[in-house]
């Protein structure tokens, strides 16, 4: 999961496009498997030039580009640490001991200040495609020229929501922290690439990834088959098999350790087989990984996440929840590794439009379900024990990243994968301590009780 | 792999002793596969009472136990940092300046001030069982009447030669530090137990942790299916295979990044086929990962363990050599994990004794390898920028251990293993950082070099 580069169709304006149907759902059923990690051509590292790709574009619109760490002119966070390193962790947390009782309990009001998020008219959203890659971070993946001709296409409806949900979160993400993203572009020498959008050290987040992957090409029967999950095998023309994927996936590592670190990941593949037989299906998920219990916070997390299913099904966020607390465990522990969300595979029903429907309710409601809860504990206090415990947390969570995620395992045996994609999950700053065990009745134990034992929020 | 915890013989008084042969050589070849983590009856930490399983001993000798931190009485280390946590890196970093120059360069005289290790008497290695074991950190996990009464089988010299080597390096390094090691004794429901010593916060050591295991019980033919490598299959009396397994092995990870990180095991194991065939043979290896490049430290390491393997066959320290770069190689990264050492597995020639003799040449060879390096270097300065190095080659690491070690992904795997002997490798922090790049002619871009191309050190 997390920060997976995907598969997908790369439409140039010279290429004729192939776009497919799929039944990539071998990677599906009860994994994140769905993630496929592209090589890339060259992973070298450049900040977007703005002008480049958009012809009418001044790239003034760009202006969130720079070093993470930058200026947040004009405001002022009441108490809020800016901790300029992660080992200055002790010494920030020392300070924290004369700013405790500054603000402490002073509460933003739950979805205060989030930026305009869910509600897009229908013109903005079929509008004009030059029109709405303005506001995003990069260019598309894909020729401009291209989407627009083939707009009714589901593989332009998918990479146009992907890249508004990189561009949304990305800029609500810096509005709170006042640094910038860098931004990345890379091409997959097979076909596609992605956009890599991250801040590093920001005065709010330690470690903030946001990544677009649009990737096809072809794969062998024998890759196919390491990814059909219903035992379907699927036939290529020539033992090969086209195929396009795309998703958008995010892990945001804050600095504070009442701010929970959150993840999620939408994703869409098309594969054809020998007989022209296309089969599509949709991935994703938000889960949410705090370090101590806050009721309220779970509650508006879980309830966003439900309302936006229910829209749609009413079995979606019983039956998502419970197959993401059924993905994020880490069975070594015995513990999940946060609160959950929803999570799903393999979806495609009841029909193409109405999936898609679905999946753009969710990857909309990323913002409103996280940044409230951000806002909410932007000037929380803290000490260094909480601190030292969120540390054993992230350690906690490469656990997880690195011995269980499916995306991240495929990923790294994939050779020219572009690794620092894929483990721009893992935390900024982790720790391991021997025997670490939370004292009975304290709040760190309180959290392990929830992690074994996962909850109903709603 | 590293902090394995493995299969053995524990021979109680009670019990018959069921000691054999082996052929766990599908674990070897060219995986650190040898490492069998064992599952745990009661992974309840309890300091070792020294007087319980020694009827004639008064404990006196158990003086390092204790906690880590202790005191380092009566010895002073003129600019030597006492960190006195993890997170006070950048702090302690920053006060380091001042220190800088106070005795950068002096350097004391390799294999200085280590103790008495490698050269033993005849008298010394057969003397009495009950007189050896009081210089253990605990009681050996097999009772000592049996090992008396088994004194000339294999099992209780590799159980008695672990146990020494435990001892050894746990004082040498209680030593330098002034810490004393935790020592955790657990037990396996199925057959044997271990003896976990761990020393983590310490003044040298962030986390210093030496495990010896001796486990033991039945294999199904289908999980000894899954461990042989040399295409034999193995049949078992009704579908199981006695076996048993014991080894040693730490990691050590020290606070300054100019003293390296070490790790090594050495391991036995034995099973008997359905014919009563009895399989045996050894594993083992010790390696180094030091954040700079030092070459007389990396001539010393490699020069001491070649020493010790020319003494028994002149192709062991070239083979071994070679196969110690191919296993601690971090595939996603095209990097190793450190300078490499010597790493070997399914070793059953010329003959047990000859192989046993090689083994403990290893082991003996573990204090004179590393200690010298650690004592040289105890007062080097360090900057922040070196320390922050430091922790980006420590997610390296962890990275390794939890992708690609064998031992940890067969332990992780294994329902009831103790965890925490398993992940006691792993760095009491890390960091992980986007797009991290050396600057070229940099000390660390130095290192990458020969991380990405192995060199030769002898």
């Amino acid at each position: 999961m997390t920060s997976i580069v995907f598969f997908s169709v790369k439409k140039t304006a010279q290429t004729t496009r192939r776009c497919l149907s799929s039944h990539f759902k071998g990677l599906a059923n009860s994994g994140d498997s769905g993630w496929f990690l592209c090589a890339t051509h060259s992973p070298s590292v450049s900040l977007f030039p703005g002008a480049r790709w958009f012809s009418r574009g001044t790239g003034a619109r760009f202006m969130f580009r720079g070093t993470a760490g930058g200026s947040a002119a004009g405001r002022t966070r009441k108490g809020v640490l800016a901790l300029s390193g992660a080992a200055a962790v002790t010494a920030a947390a020392a300070v924290v001991g004369f700013l405790a009782n500054a603000d402490h309990f002073q509460r933003a009001e739950m979805a205060t200040r989030v930026p305009r998020a869910a509600e897009k008219t229908k013109e903005e959203e079929e509008g004009d495609i030059v029109e709405r890659c303005r506001g995003f971070m990069s260019a598309p993946v894909t020729d401009i020229g291209v989407l627009q001709k083939r707009k009714e296409e589901m593989s332009t409806k998918m990479e146009m929501l992907i890249m508004e949900t990189q561009a949304e979160f990305c800029k609500a993400l810096q509005e709170v922290d006042g640094g910038t993203f860098n931004v990345d572009r890379w091409d997959r020498k097979e076909g596609g690439g992605g956009i890599s959008c991250v801040m590093q050290d920001g005065k709010v987040f330690e470690k903030a990834g946001v990544n677009v992957s649009v990737v096809f090409g072809n794969l062998t029967e024998e890759a196919a088959k390491q990814m059909r999950s219903r035992g379907k095998v699927l036939k290529g023309k020539d033992g090969k098999l086209p195929f396009c994927a795309m998703g958008v996936s995010s892990v945001i590592h804050p600095k504070n350790p009442h701010i929970p670190t959150v993840h999620f990941n939408y994703r869409y593949f098309e594969i054809e087989e020998e007989d022209g037989t296309k089969q599509w299906w949709f991935g994703g998920g938000t889960d949410l990984t705090p370090v101590y219990v806050n009721k309220e916070d779970g509650l508006h997390f879980h309830k966003t996440l439900k309302d936006a299913c229910d829209k749609h099904h009413p079995q979606y966020y019983p039956d998502f929840k419970k197959w993401c607390d059924r993905y994020f465990y880490i069975r070594h522990r015995g513990e999940t590794r946060g609160i959950g969300g929803i999570f799903f595979d393999d979806l495609d029903s009841p029909n193409q439009e109405e999936a898609f429907n679905f999946v753009k309710s969710c990857a909309r409601t990323v913002v409103p379900c996280y940044l409230p809860i951000v806002y909410k504990h932007l000037n929380d206090s803290f000490t260094a024990e909480e601190k030292n415990w969120q540390q054993i947390r992230r350690g906690r969570y490469v656990e997880f990243n690195l011995v269980y995620d499916r995306g991240v395992k495929f990923g790294l045996a994939t050779p020219g994968s572009r690794i620092e994609s894929i483990l721009m999950s893992l935390p900024l700053t982790a720790t391991w301590e021997y025997m670490h065990k939370p004292a009975k009745g304290s709040r760190e134990a309180e959290m392990m009780e929830v992690l074994r034992n996962p909850k109903e929020w709603v």
